[in-house]
């Protein structure tokens, strides 16, 4: 069993390059979600505290079964530490015997970026140069690399009411497009052909409203997760094209949990298959109630797993007994 | 947070000595169901295939969170590897954070002994002397150890279509009790206190007929444990005393799966609560319809938690990113 450490992906990561390494996950999250119906899928299992969530997201084939634990804590910021940290493991489903065990925060970030990309390449207009970020927590420098992968972005805008946090993600970007520091959301959206929203706030909010949406805009709606916690008005609900990953997901914990009679326009599966059409003309305004699913964590553990025997990275874990004979368990402790 | 290796796990049972390890876990397990009602509780999360199933377990109460992530697969002893492989995580539920890694095929062994016995406490006749063991694989020294460490065990009759297995178990057994092996279920059953099946066929079998059970005895059914996975005969459910642990999870995959009209006694933090009364005379027959739940997995983790710390053994693991600022994720890949 492999054991993929936060130094492991890093190596891995540095040796591919963060942009390859997001358009190879692009790459093979369109792989699997074109195959939709191979999977095993269901909403994720959430326990929730007053504080946060814990998560389980299984997701598997009749190849490989993967798991993530993850969980969901605004608050944690405060304490110096991250809101959300992910462990995922892949496993063999011929045997049942896990495979590799991997560190899962910075790939939840990468995929969870790479998922907003694909949306953007069947949902924005191709021609989208102007991004507005409106949160620019841990997620915001791996969604401007995604965006910018699929769409010639050339400027982004952004805001957060954490100033420091602000500088953190312009430090990072600068000289990758044009930076718009912004003091509101309605200043950082003014001009965007595309926005992401990526806030932590467990509660309702809105984070603008429907008439400072511009005509042909795409929204990719992240921030909305979980029950109780989303980030757009219903109004804007009512007048976009909808596009989700997982709808018996996603009416639990997406924007759209706020319009039970929500009209949507179909699953992510469907726009890449080709089974729908995403974006028809250059007036509409798109939206992507992305909640985050457990096939996205199984498509980049399998790429991981992949690139760590082709680049031989990660260790041996002694984490399965290997007793000579396998009904003699006892024997494995003397 | 904490990597707990087969070796380390090795080496604090080594340290406590297992005897001790079982009783220290049983007394976990007691402490844990008699507050119930702390607990988050459901039905386990099992994807089914046509050889095996994968399963996952998470439990948790304001303190802790746990889940296991364990895989059934009957057919894998012809191949040389194990029915059962898990692996568990203890997180704590302020942060999120994980706390805790550990293997768990050994643990999950324990844990289902350490069960059943606590089980026997309150549904075995005091004076029970005589064990009978049907099926000899991966856990039947545990169930010995384990049901010798609360009932005056001196002898125990075992049987498994497997002479190989049945050889090992007493290879590893004898100087503990009087061993009798046997060449048939209904031989290893007939003098018997108490009968444990520990089975791991996958389909529907009766293992023995109501007739062949004397009255008085108590039965520990661990082997159905899965939808289509049962051993004990509808008549014998119908005229026993049943226990479960959960029984939303009881009867998607116990024994009482077979006749939904079952009468239930009671879950098993009812006995330990005080809640129901065991055992009456020392005629009735008494059925632990066992399946395996989440609180027991939660329990042995908490154990393992303290005795690692406390003993100092386990190794860090870099699973987690610390990146300097909370919100700088990105930072941690340069």
């Amino acid at each position: 069993m492999r054991l993929i450490t936060v130094d492991s992906l890093k190596e891995i990561i540095n040796k591919v390059g963060i942009e390859s390494f997001m358009s190879q996950t692009i790459e093979a999250l369109k792989a699997d979600f074109s195959r939709w119906h191979e999977f095993n899928k269901c909403p994720r299992h959430a326990t929730h505290y007053p504080h946060g969530v814990i998560e389980l997201m299984p997701c598997s084939d009749n190849e490989f079964y993967s798991f993530k634990y993850v969980n969901g804590h605004p608050g944690n910021t405060e304490k110096a530490k991250m809101c959300v940290t992910a462990l995922g493991l892949l496993a063999d489903v011929e045997s049942g015997y896990p495979i590799m065990l991997s560190e899962m925060t910075l790939l939840t970030a990468i995929r969870t970026a790479a998922t907003a990309a694909l949306g953007a390449v069947y949902l924005a207009r191709k021609d989208s140069h102007h991004l507005a970020l409106i949160g620019t927590g841990a997620q915001a420098e791996f969604q401007f690399i995604a965006t910018q992968s699929v769409l010639p972005i050339d400027t982004v805008s952004f805001y957060d009411p954490d100033v420091k946090a602000m500088e953190k993600f312009a430090q990072h970007i600068k000289g990758k497009a044009k930076l718009l520091p912004c003091t509101s959301t309605k200043q950082a959206i003014e001009l965007a052909d595309m926005i992401i929203t990526a806030t932590a706030h467990k509660g309702k909010t809105s984070l603008f409203e429907q008439d400072n949406i511009n005509l042909g805009t795409h929204i990719h709606a992240m921030g909305g997760d979980c029950p109780g916690k989303t980030e757009l008005p219903i109004d804007l609900l009512k007048t976009s094209k909808v596009i989700v990953e997982f709808l018996p997901q996603s009416k639990i914990e997406g924007e759209i949990q706020n319009n039970p009679d929500q009209n949507i326009h179909g699953e992510l599966w469907q726009l890449i298959s080709g089974d729908i059409v995403g974006r028809e003309n250059d007036e509409e305004i798109t939206l992507f109630d992305s909640v985050g699913f457990a096939l996205e964590d199984f498509s980049i553990l399998k790429l991981v797993n992949q690139l760590s025997h082709g680049l031989n990275i990660g260790q041996q874990a002694d984490l399965i007994p290997k007793p000579r004979d396998p009904k003699d368990l006892y024997g494995v402790l003397l």
